[in-house]
């Protein structure tokens, strides 16, 4: 339904692409640098590697030598992360290879990069098979929400769709049923999650658009017993596919 | 077991804010109304500050303005003691004259602020009595903590103490039992969460530590089947919470 968009992988070597994938904003993960070395390019490479967040260790050139594909490493190599949105037919997929009925999380324009990077995380956890976000309106899979994801963004497929009730009602004619979280609905413990089944997450200020909210089978409401109106966003979806989890198992 | 401690003052502006913290019990130094308004609300929020013994000043719309940090007032402001730590014994009373088992949620070091508010948020939606945070190593009520905790911080108490281990002995000496969040422990959907209960969370980083563990009576553990390695600390303990929900309703 969607085309696949790559953007690039792994290892970064040498002194000018280590620094260069610092200073773009891409996910550096790790950045091994040859110990012993202190001159000016390695000290701006660890300059730049602290102000990213990015771990550094220290290694032999032996250990270098052999982690390098270019055998030009320069005395530095950079673990990059990479991410890819994938496909929803590609998580479809993923399920049926698993043999587990389809179990995906849609994200109705959240915003915030943290809930996103939680939220992938929560998925990867509760053995969702992918999670489906918006173009428009909605964080899509950056740094910050791959650290927030803690590495779940490696693994737990991301989609990304211009239109998402339409996409929900491609699904259900493919035999998924769509459980919206909302209030005034039924009570989670109250409802049949198991089969195949779509989550939808609304976002932080208003919750799942109404045009979405008229797509779904049920309406699924965390019990709440307090004096405010809402969980966070993350929170809720932790607790609703993990709801989905115990039923499910 | 803790002594009450006040933070600065902050400001809550516009008509419903200013009326739902005096309500809420939080203590409100001061009320400034905009000379010459006398309609309803405004009458109704005069009564409430008289009942609290908050101070009221009539001041001049332009001074409004001058103190205004929202830009929509709406002839009120009030200056309120920011927030203010409650005790173990308070949260106790609380769910003695709810009539409840003691449902506390122990935090061991939470150090990032957006995960101490969505916590005293789920909290306050969980139907939990109160949070226990430990004095060092740790958020405390702080701005971003009441932002993320969406209101909550007004009526769910939070206590600060600083030997956990020691405030969970006591409280297991009243009848309380303790499940830590872990790897590695019992499922939580084969553990028996009802009854007067405290649900340890861990630090982001490290886990609960293991003096902390060690007075627990069961590892609680959310089944985990993806790649990565854990929740997000607020998710987990949503997650957690409401199992104990679940098992409790």
């Amino acid at each position: 339904m969607e085309h696949r968009e790559k953007e690039e992988s792994s290892r970064v070597e040498g002194r000018n692409p280590v620094l260069e994938a610092l200073r773009s904003g891409r996910s550096v993960d790790k950045v091994y640098i040859q110990a012993g070395l202190h001159d000016g390019p390695i000290q701006t490479i660890l300059r730049e590697a602290r102000k990213r967040d990015a771990i550094v260790a220290f290694v032999t050139k032996e250990r270098l030598n052999q982690m390098s594909e270019t055998g030009n490493h320069q005395g530095v190599i950079a673990a990059v992360a990479s991410y890819q949105y994938s496909t929803v037919e590609d998580i479809l997929k993923r399920a049926e290879e698993k043999g587990e009925d389809p179990f995906l999380i849609l994200l109705d324009e959240i915003e915030d990069p943290h809930n996103l990077g939680a939220i992938i995380r929560t998925a990867n956890l509760a053995g969702a098979h992918g999670v489906i976000i918006t173009r428009h309106r909605a964080a899509g899979l950056t740094a910050t929400v791959a650290k927030a994801s803690a590495g779940a963004v490696n693994y737990t497929p991301v989609a990304k769709v211009t239109n998402l009730s339409g996409t929900i009602e491609e699904l259900k004619r493919r035999g998924l049923w769509f459980v919206c979280a909302d209030m005034g609905g039924t009570s989670m413990y109250d409802l049949d999650l198991k089969g195949p089944i779509g989550l939808v997450i609304g976002s932080e200020g208003t919750g799942v658009g109404r045009r979405v909210r008229e797509k779904c089978d049920f309406i699924a409401s965390i019990p709440m017993k307090g004096e405010i109106d809402s969980l966070n966003a993350s929170v809720a979806a932790g607790i609703l596919a993990y709801e989905i989890v115990r039923q499910r198992g």
